[in-house]
């Protein structure tokens, strides 16, 4: 195989998306788009990625870190003044380099590697990616000789009413000869209305010199689209989530409405999962099998376990074993570990926190910084006061303890195995094991006092 | 009218499903796929029913019951092998046979009827339910003859040319003459490339007698939809929940959003409730007039009254009077009963609890196992501990009562007609009518504290 | 410009809603489908607006108030009837009158305006607003002459072959000259099968009397829509949400899923705010820029701040500052005010309640009727008391001030600067300033007490 290298081109200001944000850092599926090329890229095999950033990009090349290497573009003279800025790294290579946009996030890795094959086996100098589509209007058209040989690219503006007609569109992406890409680069101008150096005017230069200008036209026309706005964007996140939810349906996922579940493209799920309506599942985040994620919860950077059920829940950065319970309503914070038949119901925020085999907090409750054994019963309104306005502070309780309704555990403090506080009690001092621990005043009846203070009133 | 009846097949395993669940048994709008089809045959007034089930499919006849007859296919040698595992129930018997699919969970005891209508009409001893469609790439194509006669169903593999140009497609639905069908099906071989036994082949078999074969088209196309994957799954749930959606709207419901609206097809739901966009309401549930709900609650086998307001809330087999109001972030778990005009506000569980008129438990309580008077308060905070570690106890409160915020009352306990418990109280023993019960400790202020506190750290 | 007047037709009762609601009164995205017509007309500039309403439609009346006149047609006998009830108002005038439905919620001023300048231009005596559909069926047909004239409205049940196959439309919005409008209405009879004064007879009497008949064509389908059954309002629903959304996502705002965000037309939402799907924004709510709206968020009649961040929480009529983080399951009720750098977490309620900047209520709170300072840590199940069962009172909490946790504060009470209340305490009267307030008894161990539970039982 040729020595294959990419360019991104990630230089764009996209000032039609209005934001303060660099275009190709917008999240599609919860991640930017830039970095969709780039996975894709990685899936090809290339020698050198070289990503074309603006100055003042800072943003971009720290989010991408040492994925790809950079190329600066301090001024945005045009595509193909852009690609030229990767002349340092690319310029005197041998083989195939193709051009990527970095606001293309649906391109896969098949299509790209699809393309430089047909390039390399076609043994051309250029190859364009294209489409055909029902609407080609406002696209370049891709004019064609009679042995479909591509002659150019015509814009929109430029075009006579028989090009217009050509409904085989020029995607953006190419494949170049690296030699034949950085010698006619030299040669473009930017003798034109907008004063910039056109990429496709490579091909003109290719043909001037003989060489095989080829298109590859793909028939996932989804793929090619480019975002440049948010309703672009928009319509891009809901390409991309089409495209991740059919994947795990074939998987044997069932989702009850496919358009209302947005799971984010590193997402792994079992056999036999059940995802209600409404449900996010992002970041690096793993389901078991027989799980079923109810209505409106949300889960990011979680590993959950098999026949679990979550309800109208949020699951953050922990791990949730098997045949857990969760929610609804439960708020499960960064840090949480939720071992074997654990429960945690309505109302209970569960943060930094292990809860061993077989323990419930089953309402009302906040867990945090909190170490608990198996078989623990957390009763309703039970809090462990981890703050003391200074710092945070360590609550450890034992297996098969259990604390009472609205109790305060008062932290740093333990309630060993077995112990038992009763409802009520402030808990400031350690319980020992299989005490029970006690810490409120004595019940007063006083008779006929609402009837004297009504009188009162 | 004459003897008719019915086979259901519901022994296929569905292999593209990937699951361990019988492929009948997925669910669209929370029914089974065979159990719609079961409730349509049942609406059409049939002698008989018979289910064909595959070995081991125990978990299909106990989710069916009694519903129908059944009969194994032991081994998966085609559809004409299994519907003669009918043949100990219904050979013999005069009439008219429907064979349905048990994964067509669209198809409506109208159309089934108009087929067997047409068919009996007709004196055809076969009847194949049609439907013309755009796309019929995949399907069998309906050969006819010039009178109309359907001359033979053509598979996508065998078709010539022509024939694929066809566009009336078999939906897997058919009719036959209960003695013609057990008859042919005795001729019919499997002697082709996959070795099964093909009940189209029944067609050609009467043909062969000089018989009627024909054809009933049906223009609801959506009705003829199979499933035979998670992708397909999830369109029917789309196409049924468009249906039930449909049919409610024109009955006087305001959906804000039919698209997010999921409604199991038992609901029934009385004039001018509006329903916003991510409500689910399954099972049983009846839902009074001039009630609201609100986004993102999720109502189960419950009966709600007239001019309710829910709000983001989980309502699960309960009774919900008139006038009440519920949410958001409210949590009515089974066996509880709210009464006309009753409050249940923001961060509240009620389990197996019944609330008498007028009573409010407006904020952050856990009501489990209690019987609540009329007029009742039950402060934030309040929690009936009704779990002592061993055994559930029930929490009596009289009419009128007032219940202080953070209070626990001990289960079993009575707090009598009009009684008063002091906020942050502990209750463990009766309070008697119109007392006041406290059980806290008295406030002390120490001066200074935080200074000396901060010198000290 | 010529005087220009416009009559809205709201009278109908429409019987196919089903509704006990006047039809023009359903919302469509959270606002009367009348009174969206009532708003574009006040952005065309008219002199009078005169709507009629039917007998009994007090209520109508009481929405829309003094935004226009009104005249009563008491009995339903017609469009051109209903138009007559305006002549007390407008009969004699000079000018232009436009007549619109109540129940076409989409159209715009814009389209309303070009209509009038078109009608102006061409000296017309009556102009139709018409559009081309794929459909007409059941539409009126607008008959043209050969100089593009309009001759006539042929219903669907009066139209030969020839005029079905039109399929330019009768959208039921006309523009007038006054004087020939109320001259023709008198002319109009009620001879047809339904015995109705029917508007569209005004353009036959217009043709015969030999004036300019003319149709303005809008290519904007969608606006035209009218709304006749709940069907049709949640489609009417639909589009409008397009509507709104696209223009957001225009100025900067992302939505991730815009079929799933609800935004009312009078919402205002700054550049690089991230909306999630679920998320309702209703009436007079302003978003600042760089907020993010999580999933299955509520906000109604609220103004936020920038770089705020509302998960899964309900907010309502209360004012939200800059930098401020809620939820997730957080409620904020109306009249209350969050500054700067607050965070309220989940499962706490905020009811007209003040918290100054920094102060924090993170887990299981109830703030009602309370004033807080800056930086006030308000600990976990922390509670202002604020009803004693006969009325509510005020809490204060000075700066700084650490109110621990499952604390009662019972109001009226003041907590002043830099004070501490202890985890557990009910406090009822005054805390000075960096005093410690606690109300809580003595922890008491009793060892092998579980043991000897046990036993006993």
């Amino acid at each position: 195989m040729a020595n294959r290298n990419a360019v991104v081109l990630a230089a764009g200001k996209g000032s039609r998306m209005k934001s303060q944000l660099y275009k190709v850092l917008h999240p599609v599926c919860g991640k930017a788009m830039v970095q969709h090329v780039l996975d894709q890229l990685h899936q090809v095999g290339l020698n050198q990625i070289v990503t074309i950033v603006g100055h003042g990009a800072e943003s971009v090349q720290e989010q991408l870190g040492d994925q790809t290497q950079y190329a600066i573009q301090s001024e945005q003279l045009g595509t193909g003044h852009a690609v030229q800025m990767a002349s340092s790294a690319l310029e005197g290579e041998e083989g195939t380099t193709v051009v990527v946009c970095g606001d293309t996030p649906l391109l896969t890795a098949d299509t790209i590697s699809q393309l430089m094959d047909e390039h390399e086996a076609q043994n051309a100098k250029v190859t364009v990616l294209t489409t055909d589509v029902d609407q080609p209007s406002g696209y370049g058209r891709i004019v064609r000789q009679a042995n479909g040989q591509v002659e150019k690219i015509v814009e929109e503006k430029d075009a006579t009413d028989a090009e217009k007609a050509i409904t085989e569109i020029n995607t953006g992406t190419y494949c170049f000869d690296n030699a034949l890409l950085f010698e006619a680069l030299k040669q473009v101008s930017n003798d034109n209305a907008q004063g910039e150096y056109y990429l496709p005017d490579v091909l003109e230069i290719a043909n001037q010199r003989g060489e095989t200008v080829a298109a590859y036209q793909t028939a996932n026309v989804n793929e090619t689209v480019g975002v440049n706005d948010r309703v672009a964007l928009a319509n891009a996140e809901k390409l991309m989530k089409q495209r991740i939810n059919d994947q795990h349906m074939r998987e044997g996922v069932t989702l009850i409405d496919p358009d209302q579940t947005y799971i984010g493209p590193d997402v792994t799920i079992g056999t036999d999962v059940t995802i209600e309506p409404g449900v996010h599942i992002h970041g690096d985040t793993a389901i078991g099998s027989f799980s079923h994620i109810g209505a409106h919860s949300t889960i990011t950077d979680a590993t959950i376990g098999e026949n679990t059920v979550i309800r109208q829940s949020v699951v953050t950065d922990s791990q949730v074993g098997s045949n857990v319970q969760i929610g609804p309503f439960a708020h499960i914070r960064p840090d949480s570990t939720l071992a074997e038949g654990v429960k945690v119901g309505n109302f209970v925020e569960v943060k930094k926190t292990s809860m061993a085999e077989g323990s419930k907090a089953s309402h009302l409750s906040y867990l945090g910084d909190a170490e608990i054994g198996q078989d623990v019963n957390v009763g309703c309104g039970s809090i462990t006061v981890n703050y003391d306005g200074q710092s945070k502070h360590k609550t450890v309780i034992g297996d098969d303890a259990f604390i009472g309704c609205n109790s305060n555990l008062v932290a740093p403090v333990t309630i060993e195995q077995g112990a038992y506080v009763a409802a009520g009690s402030t808990i400031t001092k350690n319980v020992p094991e299989k005490a029970l621990s006690i810490a409120r005043s004595r019940q007063e009846n006083k008779e006929g006092y609402v009837d004297r203070l009504n009188k009162r009133s």
